[in-house]
């Protein structure tokens, strides 16, 4: 069966998140108001072909672990879209 | 208000995704099998001091227009988190 699902991937609370810095900074000097914070981080849309849905996450799941995110640094979370 | 909104930037469909492609070769090198297709992206969580929800929504609006995303090849979408 198909199964679609997307992998978001974003540094872990307390590791630097430079890039999420200065979009904040860039907004700020755009004049855009209320921004607190900003954090950015890599998503992954996979169309996967699998035995059932739980077979498409575990593999998602490995496919995060092994290349996706950096497990040091990030997190990542698995999220199943719409076919 | 506190608002955590979440934006979501893509390559527009028929725009060419280097990125999702070498993701796709790179898991295939791994042994993963079934891997249909890949697309890349990046996510920028924001947390927003707005008047309402509906004000959040709509600065987060122009700050994808304006600064996260490239109209000419990228499509966004704008989702509510959990506060």
């Amino acid at each position: 069966m198909k199964v679609k699902l997307r992998v978001t991937v974003m540094k872990k609370p307390g590791v630097l998140d430079p890039e999420g810095k200065a979009i904040g900074r860039a907004l700020a000097h755009l004049g855009f108001a209320g921004v607190e914070e900003v954090r950015a981080g890599k998503v992954i849309e996979l169309d996967l072909d699998a035995e059932s849905e739980a077979a498409a996450e575990a593999a998602a799941r490995e496919m995060a672990e092994r290349l996706l995110a950096n497990g040091v640094i990030e997190r990542f979370r698995i999220e199943r879209l719409a076919a």
